[in-house]
């Protein structure tokens, strides 16, 4: 029933549904909003309790219990003699938020994702997840759901550091374990934390993981570029450097995919100790090694000097977010206190589902299932690539989930990448990995964890085509292309 | 089968179970495990492949892929003329950590827990949880999967800002919304997005929320007490510091229990429209009000002044961790950067289960629930207190989980505290939730959110032993003591 005030006071029409919200409660907001949109301006009179009330059919007591909880909302004024008017307080103009249209999530459309460090999302293992947050549900101590160990859900570190002794030949104590809500979380305790304590530098790999340099940044940290060669980080190269702190991917450098070799290995750990440093080990996607099985976490091999970085993205979902840190002693109580006025970390009940995921073994049994259908999406990426591209074009494929793909010198990264858009593939240069511009051959990193057999194989043939528009017609021979004659019978 | 090579090398005995782990796991580990520990010392010589396979009965070629492992692992050196050696490495003493005692977790033994909080733990509504959950297994899109939209997912968005609207009188957009994993975490990112903006200076209610000073002094704003009196904070007093943002828990002072009233609101308002300031708003309890319909949000009254902090862990659990944040849409964009530099958020499928649990009724059900266990259990509080400690002792219960009970003046708040501790009652003193040291009447803070009914009868009458402890003997009446006369025949 639209009432009109028109006449009588302010422009305003009220609407009320009788058979919906309490009638008080929609009057309320019809108010609320024609106060925010400026319709009732401030001292404006408002009609009487008596008068709004006839006006709506409803009782007076309503219209007064409306005009009640405007007051104590600071929506109208009440004074004795003036009656009730709209009050003079709005900040800024409301609506200017309130009409803004509104943006298209951001959304990868590419049919051919080869964008770096998502697992395979059809594979997640959703089912064991649901089960395991439904024993946690169940089992779980009730003062267990208030706020937990500041370093997180004992139990879960437990199980994280024995996990880590066992298929990372760690030596982490569960008092040494801190569990957060992802790597990045992680690193970002870390770095502020060394920080106050008066690391004023790390070095990263370079090229090395996105956006460590602006998380470095952030925590007022300078990043300093050290170069990665066949061997992993060059550590005469970090030797000269002003860090006391370095990041590495020790496992499976990212982006090259080399392993840290044991010379360098050894050569990191001496130098951390002749600096007083502190190594963090980014142990990314240690898990998947197809050929041999994996080189053990640098935290087992130099305990006092490793800060190792874990989370559960690679191996299960980025959607369930849960990682740790497992660190030195001397820094258990500093990460401890940044984490607690940081964030109170990653929820209870999950650390609890993953510490009974892990401990049922269906978390083992997904990663042995997910290394074989890596293996094979990893064959049929050697095989197309040599095929389309010849031998030798792919490096850093003895672990993980990525590849680097050489690309032919005479064409530019940027517009292979461009060209491979609007072909539907996403991918990224090398390029965009590198902390410094010095020269170097153009190169694409792919991605294969996410792609079926099929994208695969149709992908890099996009990419073929990519690079081909790339070249400059007249020159070398057309390499990436299929035989142009007519296939013969067999 | 333990083999000793002490008289062959150096002094180790290797165990291997026949029918666990692949041998050469196992052979790697006690490797692994005698270097760590000192017991096989660098520059030692290994026995050669072949007496270590003999020795333990085992293939060559098994031996062979230990050493391997354990060179590209670091912990040994392998070159031509010398044999296989133990690496010289290890930084620092690796054993120091590893044989630490494990400390107990801390966790509360009270009986009456008063503390502040933390809901009805035995409440959570558990099952609705793991059906959210589940749902959101069976239902979220396979790209949902992966690393979201940094501000959060879009759905829960959605739901967080018509829920907001809703219940709270809000009028959010879901583009100006971001999710995070819990007040604290929002808190944190807006102050650093503030101090980046350059506002260096913070008002703190006083007394207020405790840490949060700490919290602002770790984003590097200086954090500037402003007094609380009887209508809440006082804005005259906020006025007059250099402060540009400002803290404040409008529904329900943490911890007096005061509501803003009417004027101040519009004065708060009023003062950032002039300095060009910003109101942040933590609407930590405000679902829970108990006499009337809830004071609706500041974000609702002024948009483009508040940003509004929210979460889950006073209506669901603090183990279900995410919160949010409501913002103007001017720092939509620094704000979600400092999200996705500092931590990916909240787990993905713990968002989408929120939003199922919202939309599906459960939640708002859970609510009213809740809301009519509180206002018994204050209820009983209120009976208790007034018949022990007298009418009027017990202030700010017109909302919220918690309350303010004065103690007679002649009391220390320290001492009752402690002889409570004694009788397993955990509560503090408002003292611990003040920013300043000014002379103030003694008072504790009771949360009666986790007490059932019975433990609020025992535990109100162990804080009234506590008090009668504490009292000088000579002085006054013994105030709160049941007549000591033995009860007489109805």
């Amino acid at each position: 029933m639209p009432v009109d005030w028109r006449r009588s006071g302010p422009d305003l029409t009220i609407t009320l549904d009788r058979t919906g919200a309490p009638l008080a409660v929609q009057i309320q907001e019809h108010l609320r909003v024609a106060i925010r949109e400026g319709r009732l301006a401030a001292g404006e009179r408002l009609p009487s309790t008596r008068r709004l009330a006839d006006h709506l059919g409803v009782s007076r007591g309503t219209v007064v219990e409306v005009y009640e909880q405007l007051v104590a909302e600071g929506y109208v004024d009440s004074a004795v003699g003036s009656g009730t008017r709209v009050a003079e307080l709005l900040g800024g103009d409301a609506r200017r938020d309130s009409q803004r249209p509104v943006a298209p999530p951001a959304m990868s459309t590419a049919r051919f994702d080869f964008e770096y460090g998502i697992p395979d999302l059809r594979s997640v293992p959703l089912r064991d997840w649901a089960w395991a947050v439904g024993e946690a549900t169940r089992t779980m101590p009730t003062a267990g759901l208030g706020d937990e160990d500041p370093a997180g859900s004992r139990h879960l570190r437990e199980v994280i550091t024995a996990y880590h002794r066992r298929v990372r030949a760690g030596c982490a104590n569960t008092d040494d374990a801190i569990v957060v809500s992802g790597f990045r979380q992680g690193l970002a305790f870390v770095l502020a934390t060394l920080g106050r304590m008066g690391i004023d530098a790390v070095g990263l790999e370079d090229p090395g993981p996105r956006e460590h340099d602006r998380i470095a940044g952030r925590a007022g940290l300078t990043a300093v570029p050290v170069p990665v060669d066949a061997e992993g980080l060059d550590v005469p190269a970090l030797r000269r450097t002003p860090a006391r702190a370095v990041l590495v991917t020790p496992a499976h450098q990212c982006p090259t995919g080399v392993a840290l070799s044991p010379a360098r290995r050894r050569a990191l750990v001496a130098w951390a100790d002749e600096v007083d440093g502190v190594i963090l080990e980014d142990d990314y996607d240690a898990e998947f090694r197809y050929d041999r099985q994996p080189v053990g976490s640098l935290q087992g091999l130099a305990p006092d000097r490793v800060i190792a970085l874990g989370s559960v993205s690679k191996t299960l979902a980025p959607a369930i977010r849960i990682g740790w840190i497992l660190t030195p002693h001397r820094f258990v109580d500093a990460l401890t206190e940044e984490k607690h006025l940081s964030s109170r970390g990653a929820p209870g009940l999950d650390q609890e589902a993953l510490a009974l995921l892990i401990e049922s073994g269906r978390f083992d049994r997904h990663l042995r299932r997910m290394r074989d259908l890596y293996r094979t999406r990893r064959d049929v990426l050697t095989r197309e690539v040599t095929a389309v591209f010849g031998p030798d074009s792919l490096h850093g494929l003895a672990a993980g989930c990525h590849a680097v793909l050489a690309l032919p010198t005479d064409v530019s990264e940027d517009a292979v990448v461009e060209a491979a858009r609007t072909l539907e593939v996403r991918i990224s240069g090398l390029g965009r990995y590198r902390l410094t511009r010095k020269p170097a051959d153009p190169a694409l990193l792919l991605s294969f964890s996410n792609l079926t057999e099929q994208q695969l194989v149709l992908g890099v043939h996009a990419i073929a085509e990519a690079v081909r528009r790339c070249r400059r017609p007249p020159e070398g021979p057309t390499l990436p292309r299929r035989s142009g004659t007519p296939p013969t019978a067999p």
